[in-house]
């Protein structure tokens, strides 16, 4: 996320109580986690295995748990805990304010659009024109919604990321500071959970459809014109291109990119990227014709091993 | 759907703004998409490929984009759009009113109904006696609930149907203006979704227990006394017959059928028609027998290829 | 269930409009289904089949259709139709109110805890201090939620458990008369499950995580620090160990145990009891190192069958 104004490295130090190396009025204009940095943002590295990453990163401020050299044009804030340093940043950033309203005064909605019975608008949202919102749904704070949108009751967006730290008494949570943003014409069905980004933003582009009880997870980008069907779920960080038909119960894992056109049959479970353009089914999946061809062969295994066996 | 009165033809190519050819007093009373129609419907089509289908099917009013010959008994709207057209009557017949409360007084609640709290019911609901309806549900406009009906929190009944056509630029909405119809003795678990037929009625059939989280896609019907566990997801236009007992996370592809008092084992995914009274399994299904001897196989696999090799 | 005072054998009699063999005075002191009874507890038993199981059980007070002979220190009441007697003193004890407003006045809630709007809480409720609870969550009558909670909007707390009793007309449903109990630290998404006990207790343990869509069926106990990807579904009375992880789409049946620190892939389906600390994978379930051989063993299976029938 980028903060509202610019601030200078010696007031970000001075908010998070930390030592800092590098100009006092070194410009300081986001705060990102490591997937998302830009020149300008503040990250976090608490693992020696991940310094040079985040060093050699276009964050331009690092906060670190060890003194290490400073990289040339960059900054660094030092303290025993980055990761609370890095979540305490994103509180004082963006503020969690209790709502006082079911919709809020701060937020715009656009001309000829249906609010129905229910629906919850958290601070910041911008709705377009000509939307249309069922009852009881959820928009949390700093959502963006595009025009000609229709978003089915009870549908939740821009809920938290499922992102934890693993620390010997338990997880830590990882404050959410992205967004979501859904493109024009998008239709999102009943009961859906589109989860904001960790610190970027979770994306529906133009013209997608989700049937109902779908879930999609901090930081994806979903291109346009997609077709999910019902309950199929999408994990984080994920790139689905333009095109892509996701039929019903579909999994798709963290981190990876199905290809332009790609359709997935139902129940599938993907674990890798996938290329563009081609059939995939089974869980792990595979291409459809190779799946055919695999359960076909299980199908007459019995009559060949038989043959086999009696072939001496 | 049928319509509230009778029209005439030569009204129906007034709104249409369309051509017709028949007679201009030509009965119309109701329009549907083609697997549900009756004598009196309009219909639409719009590809040569489903001229015939559309022109023999029951509809006796067809909206169509060539100048064919007109059926005996039968009449035609012409025009360029046929889908354009037949989904801005549906709008016409089926007019979208935003909801100025949370319960419309157009609706009829029966004697000793339950609605808790943050409950929303739209126009022309009929709920009947003794129901209990939980928080934060969701009843979309014209959906018949009977007596004696159990609805848990959050779930949403007659969101519209996942049904959309391609076209060059993206998706287009086919208009829903079917109905959930769900009868006496049905009990539905906690956010559940149940859409609306396109133009005809999706029916949770009397005595079925639905747990949470399922999916019920449009124009689907249920029979009697079926019990559907957490997580099930059912597509559209299928239909189960009476005592079918599809276990958690179960997924049933569209325009099929499963036979009475069939079985299906957790996290299967029926692709095909199923004979009832029988169990199944797998995804894709087979019958659970079989499919244990398969995987009993499998797992024998590496000692039957290593017999098969050293028995020269 | 435990009841709010001692009741005598002859108070619950005449409530259940039932004969009882044992001294009148005999103390009652809760109601629980066959797997939660407790000493001073009634349960009840129909079928022959189960008649020895009931009466040798933990419960005191037994409803049975048999005049059998009463067991030693035990109490004995006769009608015909247990189950309906059962459910009948349910009902009395544990009274459905229809709410008056969105927060019972009955229900306690900790300081520092915020409810954002759309929420509804039942009767009796205790939720801590410092918790988030987002809009449009429901949580039902007898929940007690800890301390510093996070529960995400739209989700359900505390629905009824899925439970039924087939009978020639039907089903008939067991009224479920146990509660949630959400320990200290948890986090819930969007629009989860989660249901109450049948007469026990459903928990969700210190320090567990849930991700969005989540399912958590009856009785179900699940440990401390947990961590439970969307879409997962857990069936009744499972026990889940201590840092267990589950990913997404994971499917749990009812009545086992899995241990402590075990990790289940994306869209297994567990269907056996698992030991703790190890990795598991596929629908059914098994090791995931297995699996991966499996797999890897019928990708080469065209290969190995050439080899097999040109090796003569």
């Amino acid at each position: 996320m980028k903060f509202s104004r610019k601030y200078t490295l010696s007031e970000i130090a001075a908010l998070a109580n930390a030592d800092f190396e590098g100009p006092a009025n070194f410009e300081v204009t986001g705060i990102n986690e490591i997937h998302m940095v830009e020149k300008g943002d503040i990250t976090f590295v608490d693992h020696p295995k991940y310094y040079d990453k985040a060093l050699n990163s276009a964050a331009t401020t690092i906060i670190i748990n060890k003194r290490v050299d400073c990289p040339a044009g960059k900054t660094l804030l030092f303290c025993d805990a980055p990761f609370d340093v890095y979540n305490n940043l994103v509180k004082h950033f963006v503020k969690f304010v209790p709502a006082s309203q079911k919709i809020s005064p701060n937020s715009k909605i656009g001309n000829s659009t249906v609010i129905q019975p229910g629906v919850f608008v958290g601070e910041n949202v911008i709705i377009g024109e000509n939307c249309l919102i069922h009852p009881q749904v959820t928009i949390y704070d700093n959502t963006i919604i595009g025009n000609d949108v229709i978003i089915h009751a009870g549908t939740v967006i821009g809920s938290d990321a499922f992102y934890y730290k693993k620390k010997p008494a338990g997880y830590d949570k990882m404050i959410s500071c992205g967004r979501v943003i859904i493109e024009n014409q998008v239709e999102i069905g009943a009961l859906c959970t589109i989860d904001k980004g960790v610190s970027g933003d979770t994306v529906i582009g133009h013209g997608s459809k989700l049937d109902n009880q779908v879930h999609i997870g901090h930081d994806t980008v979903i291109g346009k014109n997609c077709l999910f069907a019902a309950q199929v779920g999408v994990a984080g960080v994920v790139t689905i291109e333009d095109d892509v038909i996701l039929w019903g119960q579909v999994g798709v894992q963290k981190d990876l990119t199905i290809g332009k056109g790609a359709v997935i049959l139902g129940k599938s479970g993907v674990s890798k990227s996938l290329a563009g353009g081609k059939v995939y089914f089974g869980a792990p999946v595979e291409e459809a014709r190779d799946k055919w061809k695999e359960l076909a062969l299980i199908r007459k295994l019995p009559s060949i091993i038989e043959e086999l066996r009696s072939n001496p």
